[in-house]
């Protein structure tokens, strides 16, 4: 039986119907018109996916159960989204609110980058190993883990904020409150504000004179700049990957996982990035290589792995947990 | 069936013999002859169980299994400790010597503080609720991750070395090489040392003029002399509190448990220490009273707490896990 995944983003909403196997069999997407409301999303979302299933020629009762991944604080037991900051949403009910347009469809209801952690898990980057934690360098940065082919989400859902394990206590200030947060040092925001603060202090560097302004300066720019030598942009590029580095290092630490999966924006540096840290990892990972060696590896799913994953999540849970019926 | 719980110390070896409600029938301890190596430290253990057997008038085939804790890196799947600093122990296997003396029991290894988290979780603190995160803050910070009563440890029994997170990148040398952990700036060593330079810099305190010498400063010092009103001593307790705060915010932001206990000397404080706590936590998590709350609370096992986990786990796993046999 095939699954339906959900993936809600602040600026679009994508699904896909999936196979028992993680192939996505059709898929689509629509724009989140946030300022309309939750309840209008949703609506919104119902359409899709009965776009889908007529593109599929599939009727409901062919689809096992639905799976949808949402920004935010998400209570996974009863299927709420507390709160997320990208769509404006407090307290909605969102499972309950799907099953008014699929009441025969048992919906399971997590955090996006939960999902997207399980679909890089089961068939993605992780998929030989056991226990793996995604994480997703973009704008912020989120985290899942999968414990034993099974996503932890930690109380209520509410766990594996990875972005918001302070490494630099007094530091800068984060979007949660605190300050010193790893998403403050190595999200691509984080990036972006230190190439821009290390331009302004380093006229003389190519990386100031070719740009000339702020404004053009995204996560890549440092790294472009390392490659052809200038300085400036080199010394941004060795202190980015430290602090993503020191992140890295304490989730290896508290969580031991087989392998760290590296996905979002910045993650498609590739090479130039992961090789320095897992030379990081290894130099610095408690009991060094005494002990069970963590890899670091790059996702392989890109923007598919919120659907895949929680078409994946309500593929496990179908059958095993109370929902909305 | 009962079980037989041995914790492996720096100074002490216990061990009891534990019913299967995690009651400890009987109990006992002999010193950790570190010097003479492991075989002999292992003969010892063998003795000291024999002993206990015959207090309990019980035979080997009355006994289930046994759980061994040892402090260090110890690959829980091989029955290995990869190193132990206090032990000066560096592969030694552990489980596979301790078959020569019973070979006919299963025999489970992990590292002390997740055999004490186990205890905690099952029989202690954490007994009514399903995931939880001990946290023992004494000469350094050990920890043990228990997720829906099992043990969580990680690749090769290596996780949850949670004194280990850098809270501070380039902050207080600690003994893994990293700077800036957790443990260097949490520990009761890093409250003596702090304690001690307050004094310093602070002559005009009534805990220098008291104390005189930086000698006889341990882990009460600072909180004592706060509670009696002293300025300098008091600025040492919040100081601490915020540095154990940060920690205690990152594992509930990542692992989001019910609740963290927490174990140790430092942890006698009670409620001077665990009410600041809660409110710091409670003020800091991530999303804050909007999501599930993650309680603090004391442990309450004591010293018990690492032989009743080892007996848990050798019941919990025994027919579970392929062992030596």
């Amino acid at each position: 039986m095939n699954y339906i995944g959900v993936d809600i983003g602040g600026t679009s909403v994508k699904a896909g119907i999936v196979s028992p196997e993680g192939e996505i069999l059709c898929s689509g997407a629509t724009k989140t018109n946030v300022d309309c409301g939750s309840l209008s999303v949703i609506g919104d979302i119902a359409n899709l996916i009965g776009e889908l299933l007529k593109k599929q020629n599939a009727g409901v009762t062919e689809i096992g159960g639905i799976g949808v991944g949402c920004p935010g604080a998400v209570d996974g037991e009863n299927g709420v989204v507390l709160f997320s900051g990208n769509l404006h949403w407090e307290n909605v009910a969102l499972r309950d609110e799907m099953a008014n347009y699929f009441e025969t469809l048992p919906i399971f209801v997590s955090n996006d980058a939960n999902m997207a952690a399980l679909g890089e898990a089961t068939y993605g980057a992780g998929k030989e190993y056991g226990d793996s934690v995604l994480i997703t360098v973009g704008t912020g940065i989120g985290g899942g883990i999968v414990i034993g082919d099974q996503l932890f989400e930690g109380n209520r859902a509410a766990g594996a904020e990875i972005g918001h394990m302070v490494i630099r206590v007094d530091g800068e200030p984060c979007t949660c409150g605190r300050n010193g947060c790893f998403e403050a040092y190595a999200s691509a925001t984080a990036l972006i504000r230190q190439t821009r603060r290390t331009m302004q202090s380093h006229p003389e560097s190519t990386m100031w004179k070719t740009c000339k302004t702020l404004d053009d300066v995204d996560g890549k720019t440092a790294f472009e700049y390392a490659k052809k030598g200038d300085a400036a942009a080199k010394a941004v590029v060795e202190e980015y990957i430290r602090y993503l580095g020191e992140g890295i290092v304490n989730i290896a630490n508290v969580l031991r996982p087989e392998v760290i999966i590296l996905g979002g924006g910045v993650s498609a540096q590739g090479e130039n990035l992961i090789k320095p840290l897992q030379k990081y990892l290894d130099g610095h990972v408690f009991g060094k290589t005494k002990t069970a060696r963590v890899l670091v590896i790059k996702a392989k799913l890109g923007n598919d792995a919120g659907i895949i994953g929680a078409a994946e999540l309500a593929k496990q849970r179908t059958g095993k947990q109370n929902y909305h019926q």
